[in-house]
This record gives structure tokens, sequence and C-alpha cells, in this order.
């Protein structure tokens, strides 16, 4: 390779691009190894770039960096749950946490790392951008939930449930992705219906939302499964009706 | 004062009885402020001895004063889900329950910094510590359930249920302990036997967990008025069934 070579790539690219350029070189390393195990080096490697150039766009150095692929890590999240209101809201949800697994399995050691803390490149910064997406994603849902002002009940059923989602991923990963990704998605959706029936009882507004979802699940869809599944489970316990 | 008086009572406690002094003046200082704003002369002047004399005992400064009061909370925590094996499930969850909730409540702003992440003493370390009482009240609850070896959909459940809580625990105290205690209790455990229910629908084992834990439960008791306000509301959906 001749010296000219690298120079006209650096030339070639924009500010924006080679930033850019830089951020996907850094979010596949920090995707697949723990923090600690990623240095500027191989990420000016990965890039075909001189440290110094990293350097120049990240002066902070792998903790800016770090925390910049994080933010862009954050906002592909946040599209995970961006999804048509149509149709009925098991459908929508199963879309949205295809998206969200398939996110989860291709970033599974920087997401492990990320939410198990303890990193060293953990500081109330990152901690604020995972709250940003756990924000983001509740507020999606319950635009889906077609509520104006949902109240306290509600919203904690949601966000109950989006770190219960977490919790979930974090063990799906740790059991090598057992069970599959489309097993584990119905299971969060239904888990999901079965939570907000259970806040229902005790809460008129999450009752309306139940009732009015309900009405448009189809009976061989996964609900009408689950209600016919549960009423075997349940019905030895014919004395607590 | 004089200058005899600290010296006295200084001598009065043995190494371990110091020890354990200053791990609770420490406690009660990391309950209530973020660890940011906890000093070491802060800690000697809540046990009425000399900063040096903190410095003995814990050479490693505030991380090791920190992690040693996280270690002896955790033990507190971890006692909270030990219960006799007897009565309905839900019964002993609300035992429970309360245990947590009271302790949570008596250490909000420690309970908040800890869990929310990017705490300058938060380490590899006191996420491990955080992690053992996630797995002892896990461990709690199966034994609970009576299964001798727990399948991956049960485990799962009952660890997603765990992080529910957590989070609920975490909203409860930004909300100014709203529900109130005893509101949040029975919705929590309410939350359990739904999910537990939900995922019976597709495991044979937790099935057969829902099957005698239901078996157990008295119709007036939370599980009957649960099931009945249940059936009001799904009542709409006859077409799923």
């Amino acid at each position: 390779m001749t010296s000219e070579a690298p120079t006209r790539a650096y030339r070639r690219l924009s500010v924006e691009e080679r930033r850019s350029q830089l951020l996907d070189a850094a979010l596949e390393l920090f995707a697949h190894r723990v923090p600690e195990d990623v240095s500027l080096d191989d990420v000016a490697e990965a890039a075909g770039v001189s440290r110094p150039l990293v350097y120049r766009y990240f002066p902070g150095g792998k903790q800016q960096l770090y925390e910049a692929a994080l933010r862009s890590a954050a906002e592909d999240l946040e599209h995970c749950f961006a999804e048509p209101p149509e149709g009925p809201l098991t459908q929508r949800l199963s879309r949205a946490l295809d998206r969200y697994l398939a996110f989860v399995g291709e970033h599974d050691a920087g997401f492990s790392a990320l939410l198990q803390g303890g990193s060293v490149v953990g500081t109330s910064r990152t901690t604020a951008i995972v709250d940003g997406v756990r924000r983001a994603a509740a507020g999606h849902i319950l635009r889906h939930l077609d509520v104006a002002e949902p109240g306290p009940r509600l919203r904690m059923t949601v966000r109950m449930w989006i770190t219960a989602v977490e919790a979930a991923s974090l063990i799906w990963l740790d059991e090598d992705k057992e069970p599959p990704l489309d097993e584990l998605r119905d299971w969060l959706v239904e888990q999901f219906v079965a939570c907000l029936v259970a806040t229902a009882a005790r809460d008129a507004q999450t009752a309306e939302v139940v009732r009015a979802a309900l009405a448009l699940e189809p009976a061989d869809g996964p609900i009408g499964t689950l209600a016919r599944q549960v009423l075997t489970v349940v019905g030895d316990a014919a004395h607590l009706l």
C-alpha cells in the first residue's frame, strides 16, 4: 500500500461522514466486547485510520467515544418502538419486540455490559442515556394504548413491564438466546397483557384500555389462545369465582 | 467535653463492636444521601469518633466503607424474603413485600442511588452485591413455589417479577411513596400471580405450580377478589373464549 492511499481515503469523507464511520466502528466493537476490552487502537484499526485521527474527533478518548456510540445505539433502540397505531395491540407490540430483540441479539456483549453496570465507562451520563430509551419506549407504548393522560397505575405497569423485558433480554443472552426469539417475543407480549389485566382489576382507566384492546384482538390470535389456555389452568380453582 | 470522655468511649467497644458501630453510622448516612454527599468526616461525626479511627477500620476510605455498608444492607434485604413455607402463597409474598418495602422506604435515597447506577462508588463489586440479593430473593420465591428443579420459564418469570418490583420501588420513591405501601404490596402480589398464570399457559411446570397455589387461596382472599374483578373486565371479550 502506498502512503498516498490512506490520505486520499481521509480526504474523501466529510467531517460528518468520518465521525459516523468512527462511531460505526466503535459501536461494532463495543457491541461484542466489554468496554474494558476495547482500546482506541482497536477502533482506529477497525476504521482503517490512525489513532491520532480518532483522538482528533473524540478528544475525550474512549469515554467520549463510548458515550457517542451509546447515544447512536440509543437512537436506534428508540425507533424500535415506533410503530403505526393500527391493528391489534399485540401485533404492534410483537413487531416492536422483534426489532428490539434483534437489536439485543446483535449487540449482545455491549448490551449486557451496559445494563449490568459496574463497567469502567458507566457514568451518570450513560445512565441518563439508558433511562432516556426507557422513557421513550414507555411513551411509545402509552401512545399505542391510546390514553391522553395515563394515570400513575397505568404508567407504573408499563414501566414495570419495560424493566421486565430488559431483565428477560439479559437472561436470554446469558442462556445462549433460549428460548428462540419468536417464542420469547410472544411470551413477553402475553406477560404485558397479563400485567395490564391485573392492573385493570384495581384501576378504572386501565380497565377501559384493556376492554378497548381486547375488542380488537381476533379469536385465533395470541390473546384468544392465551385466554383459552388460562381457563384450563385456573379451571380447577372454581372456588375463587 | 473533656478530652478523656471520647478516649474512654473508644476503649469500651471491642473491634467488632466498633466496626459495627461505624457501619451503622455509615449505613444511616448512605441511606438518606447520595454517596457523593457523604464524607468520612460525616461518618466520623455521626459515630462520635475521629476521622483517623474511621480510616483505621476502613483503610480503603469511603469506597471500602460504602461496600461494607452495602453488604450489611444486602444481608438485611435477603432476610426480607425468608418466610416459613406455610399458608397461601399470596400471604407469604405479602409478608415478604411488607418487609422489603419498609426497607426501601427507610433507605430511600441510598436505594435509588444504588439501583439507578452512575454513582461514583458503583463498581463491579457493588453490582455483584446487588445481584446476590436478587438471586437470593429468586431462590426464596422458587422455594415457596415448591419446585425442586425450576425450569427456565418459571425461573425467568420469577426474575422478571423481581426486576419489576425494583422498578416499582424506584417509581414509588420518586412519587413520594404513592400509592400507600399496603396498596402497592397487594398490587405487586397480584402482578406476580398474573405473570405466573400467563407463563402457565405455555409451560406445564408453571401450570402445576399455579394449580397448587390457587388451591390454597381462600375465596375471600386477594386472588378470589382479583379473579372476580378480572372476569368483569374481560367479560366483554367473549369472542376470545
